[in-house]
């Protein structure tokens, strides 16, 4: 088989009408006034963001996952995406059948399609590149910008998980299964995004770590924030060292959990939606003036480390 | 410097308004309905698409370029683009310097800015991926489809210089140096796209070498090419042999001239249009009812051999 075989047997059935049945140059999207169209791109790479032994169909989902994650935290509805995967000719047979189904599961649970991208060879490693595109109504989309003094700091979820399953990766015991699929295939918060989007001020999902993400918002707000970590929703699990979890919930990635600030006075509204989308829905911090730093922990004698960068 | 210095030192420069100053997950693009945005994804992967030594602009410049070139094909005027760039770490401060001085000074001829992207680490090679956009009034983007009997077959330019560039890219003699130039450095026809787009019944730019392209214009018309290789214009190199020149245009890649169908009462239009541009416009074939094959040559003993395929 070759490039044009894979693409027409395995992509195409992915797309709708704006790939033009991936025959042109480009796809060709109508635009409406009144929408806002988000756009962000997310890499994977072999041997720095997956292991590259993984079922290809968990690779294709967590692309398509980290990248739905980061519309959810524009609270936009996630419309469609193209595709970049560069991968050894010698894999191909192998990998993008497998590849291609993953991406027509996840494809029906959050309701986008393809429309267009490249199928190139590489001499060693895949790389996967996603541009995800998502609608907001004008001037809707939430940024990480937007913070005022006295707003409280909510997280989606449970921190954590997903870095106790990557070090734990090789590990057969029950007890890091959860972990293990939390770090395989992310849960992008997209509902709970657009439910969000008319109370927050600001939001962010956490890719790379409570506290890096936690400081970007307080940065882009020109804030600081007291973050209580006591109250920080950590998952439970057998004989683990209580802070070695707080440690992976504080500065491990790949939680992809919606981070964002909002009037205290919202608590109603929110412990409504936490109860009517089952997601646990927790404050813990708040937003103050900026002095010295931008992100302090309440009551704790230690300080906040540096968190994990992808470079 | 990390992921975060990189970003901010050299791609923040680059990005427009809908970037947001890349503080956010995503950009944010205000759509008008009264235009279509077409959309296309490239990658260049190092030992595929590029040797991995030259300078890094001219990498950067030739991702650029090549989609630059499928939005020339669309009759779309470009207008951002977003970049994901995958490399090892350790390259990192050599690269990305220079690499963001050959967007930046492309970005001033061809007027686009970025909107976002991603930059990770690879373990082994470079991956440039670009998606680029463009802008045509509502339903006015040029498609594959749409070519009709008796239509014309026009190409811009010449054709197998960027061939003859890339196998001879070790040579320093002086009769290779503009070959070598169009490989590294190919030249995307937006405005003559854009000029075209009124006038043509379907277009492609040659990436994959004349003869595959031209096949997928005669397919997705259904429609047979009948393509006069005399006509076919080539460049003159001084000692190299005539059929060589003529296989490097009809079946090497990277020329990124436009190839087009339209109806031949359009010739004293192209002929003013190629005078103005200073652009030549050659006539090399037609269409006509499908018959058995998609493309032949006019009085020729020779068939079509197969071209380049990326994978």
């Amino acid at each position: 088989m070759n490039e044009f075989d894979y693409i027409n047997e395995f992509f195409k059935p992915l797309t709708n009408k704006f790939a033009g049945n991936l025959k042109n140059d480009a796809a060709i999207f109508n635009q409406r006034s009144s929408f806002d169209l988000v756009i962000s791109t997310d890499t994977l790479v072999e041997g720095i963001h997956f292991f590259g032994n993984e079922d290809p169909a968990d690779i294709a989902k967590k692309s398509l996952r980290v990248n739905l994650s980061d519309i959810a935290a524009m609270g936009a509805k996630p419309i469609f995406y193209n595709l970049a995967l560069s991968l050894p000719k010698q894999k191909a047979k192998m990998f993008i059948p497998k590849f291609a189904k993953g991406l027509k599961d996840d494809q029906k649970i959050f309701n986008v399609k393809l429309i267009g991208g490249d199928l190139t060879s590489s001499l060693k490693h895949i790389n996967v590149t996603i541009t995800i595109f998502g609608e907001t109504l004008k001037n809707k989309s939430i940024t990480r910008e937007g913070s005022n003094v006295g707003d409280s700091l909510y997280v989606s979820g449970t921190l954590g998980l997903s870095k106790i399953g990557l070090d734990n990766f090789s590990s057969n015991l029950k007890k890091f299964r959860d972990a293990k699929n939390k770090y395989l295939l992310p849960e992008p918060r997209i509902d709970l995004g657009i439910s969000l989007s008319n109370i927050v001020n600001s939001m962010i999902d956490i890719s790379d770590g409570l506290v890096q993400d936690a400081t970007h918002l307080a940065k882009n707000s020109n804030l600081s924030i007291e973050l209580d970590i006591d109250k920080v929703p950590v998952p439970i699990i057998n004989k683990l060292d209580k802070n070695k979890i707080l440690d992976s919930a504080l500065y491990g990635g790949d939680d992809y959990e919606l981070l964002f600030s909002c009037n205290p006075s919202k608590d109603i509204f929110l412990n409504k939606l936490s109860s009517k989308t089952d997601i646990k829905i927790t404050k813990i911090g708040f937003f103050k003036e900026f002095k010295d730093v931008y992100l302090k922990f309440k009551d704790s004698t230690s300080k906040p480390k540096n968190s994990f960068l992808h470079f």
